[in-house]
This record gives C-alpha cells, sequence and structure tokens, in this order.
C-alpha cells in the first residue's frame, strides 16, 4: 500500500500499529514444549501471569527488561490448550498481543494458546480442513416460558447435501451458557478436526442454555443475567424442555435422524446431572448419553439430611425423586451411558456412588476414572474428543 | 441452593463469587446521562479509563477509596453506545465487571454501555422482541481461492416461514473483518429492533470478510494473521468475489428474492470502497448502494502522482482505473445511492470530490455530510441504521 492512510484509521489505530510495526511484540511465543509470555507495562510494579498449566506454579513472576517488557517462559508443559491471564499490579487481564486475546468462559475472559500433540491439535483452528457452521438460534421454549438462545453446529457439506445428520445436544457446566462448549470447550475445532480425520461422524450439535430462567448468554444479553446467571438447576425442568421444545425444533428445522440410536446427549458438571436425568427418564430419546465430571450433588434430594459423606449423594433418596423407574430394561435401549470423571476431582465419591447404584441395577455403563484431571476445562475436551468418537457407529 | 458446591467449581470460580456477593462492584453504572466506573486495584498507582465519549476528555483519572476501589464518574453523556478501556499503572484493559467485557474491535477488545435515547436504544440487546439468528458460514471462494467465512443474519421468522427476503451484503473497515458488524457495529442488535418496530423491512444481511487473503476472523482462526490481517484491498478482486462467488452462495442456500431491487450493499470505510467498486460496477446486481465514511483513498490510483491535495483523491485516474464505463444510463436501475461522511472525518474531501464527479456524470445520488462526527463506530451505526430504513421500500 504505497498511500498514506494516517489520520483516518480511527478505531482500528491499533491494528495499524501493529502492521507498521510499531508494536513489536509477540506474546504468546511457543516453541516445543515452552511457552514465553510478554507484556509492555513500563510503569507497573509487578506483573504476573496465572494459566492453567500443571508444571509450574499457577501463578509466575515476570521480569522487566531495560525497555519495560515483562517476560516469562514456562517450559515442560504436555501437549494441551492452555488459558491465560496476566496480573498487573493486582489486577488480571487478558494478553492485548494474543489474536486469542479474550476467549470466554462464563462471566471471564481467558487469552489460551496449544501446545501441540495428538489430542490438542484437535483444538487448533485449523484453516485447511472442510469446517462447519455455527449459528446461534432463537427457539421458543413453553416448557420455560422463554424464547431461548442455542448454538447450533452443521458439519460440513450441511448446505450442499439432502444427507440426514445424527443430533448430539451438548450441556454446559454451571456458570456457563449457551457460548460455553463453542469457546473454551472448543467444541467446533474439535468436531470439524476429527469429522476431517475420519475420527468421528458427521453430526449437527446443539449446544443450549442450560439455565432454566435464562434467555441467552450475558454476554450478548446483559438484561439476561437480572434472571439470574447462576439460574442452573436440575429440577426437571430444564431437562423437560430438552425432551418437548428443543429436540422438535431440531427435527423440524435441520435435516435430523430422528430415531434414538441416532441421537446423543452429554454434559459437563452440571450438565451431566441434567443429562442423566433427561436420558435417563427418557430412555425412547437417546442411545447415547455422557456424563463429564457430572455434579450429582445438584440432583434434587441428592444433598438431603440423611447424613451421606461431605462429598457423597443420598443416591435413595435420588433414586426415589430422580428416577423412579429406571431399570434394567433400559438396557436393550442405551448403545453407551458414559460416565467419565477426574480422579482429582472432587466430585469423585458421588460419581463412583451413582455407578455403584447403576450396577445395583443391572444398567450397562461404562465408568471412566482418569488420573490427572481435576473439574477443569481441559478433562471436558478429553471427554468431548472420547466421547463423540463412540458415537453413532 | 441449599448443598454445598464449594471445591468443584473449578473454571467458575469467579461467577460463583459474584453470585455469593464476594465481589460486590458495579462497574458500568448508568444513571441518566451519568456513568460510574469502578475497578478493584490497591495495588495500583495509576488508574483512568479511556473511552469514546465527546463530552469529557477521552481519558479520565480514577480515584481510589480505602477499600482500594478505584472509579470516576463523567456526566452529560449525549444518548450513545459506548467503548471504553481501563488503564492500570499504563496497561489497558477490559472492565471485569461489566458482563459486556469484551467486545471485539479487529485486534482490540472493549467493554461497552448505553446512554438511553431514541437511536442509541436500537443498538441494545433486548430481550423482549424477536430475535434473527446469526451463522458463521463457510463458502467456497473460487475467485480468492479460499474457503472463507462469512456472517448471515436471518430475520425472526425465516425458519418459520417459505417467505423470500431481499438480501444486504454488509462490509466493514480496514482492520476489521466479518466479526466486525454483529460486534461493534451492533448489526443484529439494530435489524432485531428496526425490524420489530416496524423501521425496517425484514431482511437477510451478509457480513463478508473484506480482506482479500484472508479466510476468516483471527480471534478464531489465528493462522489467518500469517496471511496478513491488513489485506484488504479495493484492487477488484474482492469485489469481484462478492458477484461470483458470494451472491451465487447466499442465493442457493437461503430463500433469497434475487432481483437487483431486492438486494443492497454498503459499508464502512474500506468497505465504502470496495462497495462502491462492486456495485457500480454492477449496476444490474444492486439497486442500493451505500457507503459510510468511504476511504475512496484506497481505490486504484487514488492517490497518484498528479498532485492532488493531502486528502484528495485524482478522480479523473479513479475513473479511468475503476469506473470507466458508468454513466447516466445507471440512474434507471440505482434506487439509491447514498454516500454519507462525519464532518469531521479527514476523508470528507475525497468524499466531496467523489459526489462532485457523480454530478458531471449526472448519476443521481444522496450526500449526506453528518456534523459532529468523525471516522468511528458510532456514525457508522447511525449510518446503518438510517439506510436500513430506507431499504427495499
Amino acid at each position: 500500500m504505497v498511500f498514506c492512510l494516517t489520520g483516518f484509521l480511527g478505531a482500528n489505530a491499533q491494528e495499524w500499529a501493529n502492521f507498521r510495526g510499531m508494536q513489536r511484540i509477540v506474546s504468546p511465543e511457543v516453541k516445543g514444549n515452552t511457552v514465553t509470555f510478554r507484556l509492555n507495562a513500563p510503569n507497573a510494579t509487578a506483573v504476573s501471569v496465572s494459566g492453567s498449566w500443571k508444571t509450574a506454579e499457577r501463578s509466575v513472576a515476570m521480569t522487566k527488561d531495560t525497555s519495560g517488557v515483562w517476560s516469562a517462559s514456562i517450559s515442560g508443559l504436555v501437549p494441551e490448550l492452555y488459558n491465560y491471564t496476566f496480573s498487573v499490579d493486582g489486577v488480571g487481564l487478558t494478553d492485548p498481543s494474543n489474536p486469542q486475546n479474550s476467549i470466554r468462559d462464563g462471566s471471564r475472559f481467558m487469552s489460551i494458546f496449544i501446545i501441540s500433540g495428538p489430542t490438542a491439535d484437535l483444538y487448533a483452528s485449523v484453516l485447511d480442513v472442510p469446517h462447519g457452521n455455527l449459528e446461534k438460534v432463537w427457539y421458543k421454549s413453553p416448557t420455560l416460558n422463554l424464547t431461548r438462545r442455542m448454538y447450533v453446529y452443521t458439519p460440513a457439506g450441511y448446505e450442499e447435501g439432502t444427507t440426514k445428520y445424527p443430533v448430539f445436544y451438548l450441556l454446559h457446566g454451571m456458570g456457563g451458557d449457551e457460548d460455553a462448549w463453542s469457546s473454551m470447550g472448543r467444541a467446533v475445532q474439535i468436531l470439524d478436526n476429527m469429522i476431517a480425520a475420519g475420527k468421528a461422524k458427521p453430526m449437527i450439535v446443539v449446544m443450549t442454555n442450560g439455565n432454566a430462567n435464562q434467555a441467552a448468554a450475558t454476554i450478548d444479553y446483559a438484561a439476561a443475567q437480572t434472571q439470574g446467571a447462576m439460574g442452573g438447576t436440575t429440577t426437571g425442568l430444564f431437562e423437560k424442555s430438552i425432551i418437548d421444545d428443543v429436540i422438535p425444533f431440531i427435527d423440524k428445522n435441520y435435516r435430523t435422524l430422528t430415531d434414538p440410536q441416532n441421537r446423543a446427549i452429554a454434559g459437563l458438571s452440571m450438565g451431566g446431572a441434567q443429562t442423566s436425568y433427561a436420558a435417563l427418564n427418557n430412555i425412547d430419546k437417546f442411545a447415547w448419553v455422557g456424563s463429564f465430571s457430572g455434579a450429582f450433588v445438584m440432583w434434587p434430594n441428592a444433598r438431603g439430611t440423611s447424613g451421606q459423606g461431605s462429598q457423597g449423594i443420598n443416591m435413595e433418596a435420588v433414586e426415589k425423586t430422580v428416577f423412579p423407574s429406571l431399570n434394567s430394561s433400559a438396557n436393550s435401549k442405551l448403545k453407551l451411558l458414559y460416565i467419565a470423571i477426574g480422579s482429582d476431582d472432587s466430585l469423585i465419591e458421588s460419581n463412583r456412588q451413582f455407578t455403584d447404584w447403576l450396577k445395583t441395577k443391572n444398567i450397562n455403563h461404562t465408568y471412566i476414572d482418569t488420573p490427572g484431571y481435576a473439574h477443569e476445562w481441559s478433562y471436558w475436551r478429553v471427554c468431548l474428543v472420547d466421547f463423540a468418537g463412540k458415537l453413532f457407529k
């Protein structure tokens, strides 16, 4: 560009500055298993970086060079998608030099980077694979008396063809909303990359808002927050809306396979509890059911007065309240009942109790207890990859 | 909720903290025409807030109370959507207490708030109106040799009906991408609110990526940046891709009215130059054409060697290069050729030159020179409201 644009750039002056090399800070810089962070803060007194790594302290002090740029490196990182934020004199912020500056996780924003490796590479935004579309879709929920929003992923090729697709309903955790699985959850990248590699069947993925009194994510609809961003429940009402409102809408407006063999549901934490509630009470609807770090403590009466341990649940009360009629006849309908939890998750006791109860009911299931993971996004992405790879086969 | 969730919240602990009242900072707080900002930063030395207001200094120092919370108020704000960021000891950040914390503008992120008023209210995310859907759509561009992404807005009711809709192609400016009009541009809110109020016809809005060598926005596809986030051009190639690739894709995959009376195109800054280039060379395609603060200086040969003024353009060279065959026969095809620019925009001279040239060619057009606006989002939103309200009538 030979002409002079100075003076009219207005809102995009920073982009221009970056382009012109006026700001040359590279952050994060990933080389092998080492990441280096940099932040220009000549007037700051103390700068640190905090992130989701486990091989170093969560918060690492940064040091200032003579030009006022603070930096820190972390080595020995295992392949993973990491999130991080800076702290400048005690105030948190995302990384202004990172194009993936502000990835939303509920009410917070974080920057991200990836250390390459077999599973972590599935989280990357790869240009050179076919891409599915992601739509923010409004629908009526008579059950919840709200017009609500969900995100719908349609796989690459959906628009060009006439094929009908299986559908995977994917639920978020407490503090999240319909935006969660496609931001920190990387669901779009994971599905694009897995489908392109033949590791998952092409499928539609429906990401609902599991906060029963919330119409849409607060980032777009701040007013929705007045209804309570923490409106997540497992009272059965949201679960009913999945069956009565969401599935009919999806089957009407998308080219779907509508038999239960082609319908899956899974969720993380609160969404795992909602998933089990919805699916195991509607055993003719879903053949594929997954709970990732299920917050079964949220089931009605799970944390009653009968003296269960601090992390445990009262399965007798849960059975009466939530699963009064579940029995081994479910086995003929379920292709997969998948209960996964990290070994370091404080919810593990309640997950064991639930799967022990499933055993007493002779209900077939897969229980996965994964060492090295707590209650965290890194695990839910691993679960999504594992579960999605098993579906509809 | 009577059960104890402590210990498993993991990634959403902050949300929980907010809910429990452990962090009670309200920011921004809007009362009438006054906004108050607050930031908890007990260890910071200097905190300020900078924003897009014009009735106060752009950067306002904040003061610390005894609890370590910094605050500042700005009064007398005219109705508008304002963007702002904090500076903590010289480092910029968004407002962690604002649900609309990180609204993307190219490579930067900003927090926003609205001072209520007739036009500003059209920018608000209103729950209580019918909502259109927004889809991130991938399409093949043989012209640009890329598989690329665009955003497509379909109006409320699109899914339920069989109606065909007019289509409005809406282009961003330099430093922006396909994400721009739906983030800082508030196109979704504007269309939802205008359509609900009967101020605009229901229409499909297609928001393309005008950086000819970029597949998708860098926030999702950071790798795309290696091809040059500043790849915006007005060489005619991107413009050709609109005609040859984008329009056929949209007409094939959406229920569109395909006659030129039902097709509009407009853009801001670079997008205004691209719009004029594309539309006035394809006069049988678009009956409605708009340029908002058009960066006509970007046209090929506009800033040649022939000694035009510092902000002016060489219309003789532009005519030969860009518009060799445009003449008054266009008047029978064009319903509206809309050229709008703020009086304080340094591009105003080139906009006057272009419209003077249109006069010499006897091409009907509407020229709007709006006092009080420079090269800024507040003006482009005003233009969108004004232009969208005239379309397809």
